[in-house]
């Protein structure tokens, strides 16, 4: 899949350089560039405290026509004040000066350390270098993601080719996700690039609901970055009929545009610092979908949780806990639970079951926690990720 | 302090033997008595899952006068159905059999792991054998709070004395805290004696006042078990007048109580699974009392902050992002934290600060984090502790 990029949709163009924001000499901005134009959508933090990057793109989202998206790793250009605002519009400003187009029509995003000014002139001079490199190559968009990159392992990235109206389709990404847990050194940025041919409100709304079930139901350890974003732009070089209501072909673009976002969030669980293995937890049988989610990511976030995973442990207890005690209606004389296929609690009361061959389930890369609230008929998941020695030597030894 | 134990107010009398449910062949059966009869108040675990000990003592509690406390570590009795039911009103039959009263008129408490019949047989017999032990000594108090202990590494204990109506009043604890991060290997209990007088509806008041100012504002995890539970007894034998009303005698002995529990929270968060040390976070100018809990409560619990404090970083923008994250009312341009009495973000805006000195403040077995949200006029505050990688060994090594 290496030849798979976010330049790999028809009219996409990417670039990756090192300017200088990271000491240590990795590429640190990307660029994304449309020069046709594109429709965007994104979905943005929800922390109050939301970085001046966010604060630019949300304005620059109004624009009908996107052309393309600056990032810096790094330096996440959170809690800078006024002056951080005007160095996101410069972002903006020199990318759009380097693809003759209004500034209003670059988006931008960063992530990295909080509380710091940018290195503007470094970064306004990688954006002139980034223009010069921009190529629809694989490599170009393997450059793009490594420079989105913090604390990640690995880069992100994940494609899906469909057929809409007899035209193929292609929709791309690239994702930062060990940041989702490291707010200081990192944040979750997520780019998706898409030829299809839809309107801008259904491609917000296909973005908000693939979002919502994906990057959304991973928690890593419950709080949001000050600089989340996740942004598509949709070239419609595929030259289907522009989708424009719900119909058939809208659900069927939602539908892998969802899957691939799923496909992202696993990968950003699997990759989150320290992690060694990822799990789902699903809640079923609860009184409302807010109380199913509310438990699954209880449950999901409960370190205890997260700990007997880590080791192997078929602690069932643990999770019963964390759903007694995370304010969901349940009740006791139905309240079950499963580990893998595996039955370990039912209807309030323990089962016995093999120890060793639940712990070989845990022990898996992945797989799945399902606990019946037995109070209604909601459901909903979520996905987390166990907690290791290692997250704690990263997040206890690096030093502001 | 160590000839300070429960049994340092007047009329009480303690006990702590094993008698095998620990296989370690540490204390694991201790019996508090009152001979003379005591007024009781307790509160409870609020997680909806919560262990037959709890709903036998809630029961109990309404007795007008209580002659005994039974508790056993090493086993929970927690999601054991009817059996654990009986199991636990049968260790309050064979505690009330030794001393001649009514099985109503005893409380019991217990934890250890969930899911476990208890070992019954091995239970009473060990009550038979605590009873015969009962003495006022310091030592048979010391064996009790020894009793009661899991993964805790020291027993933990407390004594106020004070003076109302010229009589002098004794107040003593006796409490496990490692557990409360901890619900499978263990849970929170607390017990207090006391011989002042005073009716049962402001024994409760003043209980419920203390445990909130303190056990409540202790979050390792956030979570609560199903067995926490914290008694107190008072036997009169103070011969103070009876306090019957909120008068100024109450208001005193509610702040010896209070200051009691303060210090009883600090002794379990210094002693939570692997932590190093702890921290108070107090929130003030928040819109409502609930915001400033909460968000005292996110950032104490926000793993990023707890191994930054492992680690001794002043990382403030953790602090900042949890804030931020915990859906509270704040206003940006007053948003200030200090670390110690050192300000490093003031009105919106990071402030230079010598990280050196800053990381010393951290460094310390104690020290404070001071949030100002801008946004009214409530205040509360928090204790927890650091996450190290021992807390991640204790968890995840332990196996069901």
């Amino acid at each position: 899949m290496k030849n798979d990029t976010v330049t790999s949709p028809r009219g996409f163009l990417a670039a990756g350089v090192h300017c200088g924001v990271k000491e240590s000499g990795k590429l640190d901005l990307g660029l994304i560039a449309c020069r046709t134009g594109a429709a965007a959508a994104a979905v943005f933090t929800t922390n109050k405290i939301f970085a001046a990057p966010v604060a630019i793109s949300r304005r620059h989202l109004k624009s009908r026509t996107i052309y393309g998206v600056v990032v810096n790793s790094g330096n996440a250009n959170a809690c800078t004040g006024q002056k951080g605002l005007a160095d996101a519009v410069r972002m903006c400003q020199a990318t759009a000066k380097q693809m003759g187009v209004d500034p209003h029509e670059i988006l931008v995003a960063s992530t990295g350390i909080i509380g710091h000014r940018l290195p503007i002139t470094k970064i306004t001079g990688g954006i002139k270098a980034a223009a010069s490199k921009l190529s629809s190559s694989a490599s170009a968009g393997l450059n793009f993601v490594k420079a989105i990159m913090t604390t990640d392992t690995r880069p992100k990235q994940a494609v899906r080719r469909l057929e809409i109206s007899g035209r193929k389709v292609t929709i791309a990404a690239a994702v930062k996700g060990a940041g989702m847990i490291a707010p200081n050194m990192a944040t979750t940025l997520c780019f998706i690039t898409t030829d299809v041919a839809i309107s801008k409100p259904l491609l917000q709304r296909a973005l908000r609901h693939a979002i919502d079930d994906s990057l959304n139901k991973l928690t890593v350890d419950g709080h949001q970055s000050t600089n989340d974003t996740a942004i598509i732009l949709a070239s419609g070089l595929a030259e289907n009929a522009t989708i424009t209501k719900q119909d058939a072909r809208y659900k069927k673009f939602a539908v892998a545009l969802a899957d691939l976002c799923d496909d992202l969030a696993r990968q950003m669980a699997a990759d989150a610092e320290g992690a060694t293995r990822i799990f789902k937890v699903v809640v079923n049988s609860a009184a409302t979908k807010t109380d199913a989610q509310r438990c699954a990511r209880a449950i999901a976030n409960y370190d205890l949780v997260k700990c007997a995973i880590h080791g192997g442990d078929p602690n069932w207890g643990r999770i019963i806990c964390a759903a007694g005690s995370c304010s969901v209606k349940l009740n006791l004389r139905k309240l079950t639970c499963k580990i893998g296929s595996v039955m370990v609690f039912r209807n309030g009361r323990p089962v016995k079951f093999n120890p060793r061959a639940v712990s070989k389930i845990i022990a898996a890369k992945e797989h799945t926690i399902t606990v019946n609230l037995g109070a209604g008929r909601a459901n909903d998941f979520c996905y987390g990720c166990d907690l290791s020695r290692q997250y704690v030597t990263i997040n206890a030894d690096y030093h502001t």
